[in-house]
């Protein structure tokens, strides 16, 4: 897989001559290099001919690291000469010019309302209105073709060295689900059992095989409140208490490349009923990774995760069984739930959680990501322990 | 301050009948309430009438305890019925309808290039052509008024509620202050040092005075490379070592509302030079602040701390001496920078922070959060320590 000609191909298709990114995700996807600062890594595509990653001079060094393409440099935060803002510009001009681009039709990611963010993470960029000026107005241009879901499409099936980092991204966040189940303990508040796995990621996910940057997002519930864990739990500082359920959902990227998880595990000892949830959407989540074959659809992926769980004489919740990850945490194909015809594919990377939630029982779900093989779907990394 | 008395004042300038909000800085700025997940909080105004923020329907009992308006709520992440897409699409239109928008001119969130994220901050949402899309098709029009340059200015000048928010903020970030001068020891990774940083706030933050959820973003940087550290750094694996300087660059958003600071210590034992430049950016910070009253312009904030720098014997860095900051990490305005003829107003909220690097010396920055007042800006928290 060439990204590059993948984008090039797309343009003759959309019938766009160059495209320019500037999300995090799609400068990962064409370059392999993650962005420090929001909309300070972009790239220019052109149909045909060699792409450019503009950057900050600074980031030159990691940037070779990743990208053996054109590199374009800028300088950035200071105010003593050109500033950022003016150099894209400038920069930006200069391509649609030097590759007649003026007036052309260019492409842009004009739909993408969630988004994977940079690095520094507390502060995403967008493609708004901002953006889409300094288009118009840099390649002189009114064609701006949205090529949202021509970037959907093309990352869905991941290269042999993108798995390869989506495996080292959930080793890394293997280090945090051991510190879940470490720290999962009664006397705890949730947001210490948080704080612990975010500190074992951060702490040991940088240099890991050698990774650059990582950041991670933990969130954990606990209690009689998992039995709505299917909600997008946010934890508190709830104490923790003997036998609660304490559920983990926790996404994790390493230099660009996400993976999703779900851990849950008693801080105590379960009763059988709780441990027949468990086993329930462990064999539910095994056979959704069976069925994930080339050629399957979501539908039949969802619903070998629910018969699994129906056999067992439970509920599986009406959320998705499962859905595509690698470039965001949640990558919007394919969609693994009831009616969805996104065929799969060997190379995609996808989640599955299955989960069954009861009052009075408490919430348990259990998450990995997985390539699809002809096989069904390997797990990236293993990190399996009990639920007490 | 009535924020929804001011957005509609705003939508009348524009000419526009009613405006959607929907990323999450905007949202806070509305109702005060900070959306779970991006896209999922949604606030109608119209220009007359009473204000509606839409929210999934789990999330009412936390809504209640910030907004005291209208509220619409929908179902979210299940399967089993009406889908979060299609329940937003059929309340805008029923707003559409009822309250006579149809084919009216509708303002919207459109050049946010940059974006603060919501709770889930692993997903940050847009406003891309996706809600676009959504809004000219349940509103019937083609008239989306871009109002960001309304937004921008309605939230220069914080409410006293507001700045109570803002003083939580800080009081929690102050937890991560205090933490990085514990733990910034010879021995320690950088890594490490972010992890124990990040952790004491995420373990304290939550419940901190009535505080929901706390996200925060730490990067250190450590040894020679801060005489570079004017960067944006980035924490590696590398390992501090005896008498280096350590650098901690931190971000902190409680419930929505955001602070942002620097700390600069020693591992060890400063030497004179080291102590000279501490003093002259600690200086440098106090008489920006103590410039920052009401009709100042940002070049006279910034010149007052270069000059504090100058008459130190070091040359302050080009890079802005300080920006506003309260409902994102950075806010566009005001910009505390030479050049910059933003005047600043009472109760606005400002970070300065003038940054000291030389090769050999290292780098020294120190970064607070200030209200302006008409004597002069007060920090919002006070985390006062020495350099060793």
């Amino acid at each position: 897989v060439n990204r590059i000609e993948q984008l090039q191909l797309a343009l003759g298709e959309v019938g766009a001559d160059a495209v320019v990114l500037r999300l995090a995700e799609n400068v990962v996807l064409a370059t392999g290099y993650w962005p420090q600062i929001g909309g300070l890594g972009i790239v220019v595509v052109p149909r045909e001919g060699e792409a450019s990653l503009l950057v900050p001079e600074y980031e030159e060094p990691e940037v070779r690291t990743r990208w053996q393409g054109d590199v374009r440099l800028f300088p950035a935060i200071r105010f003593d000469g050109e500033t950022a803002g003016a150099a894209i510009e400038r920069l930006l001009r200069e391509f649609a010019h030097a590759l007649g681009l003026e007036g052309k039709p260019i492409g842009f990611e004009g739909s993408f309302d969630s988004v994977a963010p940079p690095r520094l993470d507390g502060e995403p960029n967008a493609v708004s209105g901002a953006t889409q000026g300094l288009l118009r107005s840099t390649f002189a241009t009114d064609q701006l073709v949205d090529v949202t879901p021509q970037l959907e499409a093309i990352r869905l099936v991941k290269s042999t060295e993108e798995l390869d980092r989506l495996r080292v991204t959930n080793e890394i966040a293997r280090l945090g689900l051991d510190a879940f189940k470490e720290h999962a303990l009664a006397g705890r508040t949730e947001a210490e059992v948080a704080a612990a796995v975010e500190s074992a990621i951060v702490a040991g996910g940088h240099g890991y095989a050698g990774t650059r940057t990582v950041r991670t997002y933990a969130t954990i519930r606990s209690g009689p409140e998992t039995a709505t864990g299917w909600q997008y739990f946010l934890h508190s500082a709830r104490k923790i208490e003997r036998d609660d359920v304490v559920m983990l959902e926790l996404g994790t990227c390493a230099d660009g490349y996400w993976s999703d998880h779900t851990r849950t595990v008693i801080a105590g000892t379960a009763s059988d009923r709780q441990r027949e949830a468990f086993a329930a959407v462990r064999a539910a989540a095994d056979a959704s990774f069976a069925a994930a074959t080339p050629g399957a659809t979501g539908h039949e992926v969802d619903a070998a995760s629910r018969a699994v769980v129906a056999s067992h004489g439970f509920e599986q919740f009406p959320h998705h069984t499962g859905h595509g990850t690698g470039f965001r945490y949640h990558e919007s194909r394919p969609q693994l739930v009831p009616e969805s015809d996104h065929v799969l594919e060997a190379g995609m990377v996808i989640a599955i959680e299955p989960g069954i939630y009861e009052e009075g029982l408490g919430g348990f779900r259990w998450e990995d990501d997985a390539a699809v093989t002809p096989n069904g779907a390997r797990r990236l990394a293993e990190a399996d322990y009990g639920l007490d």
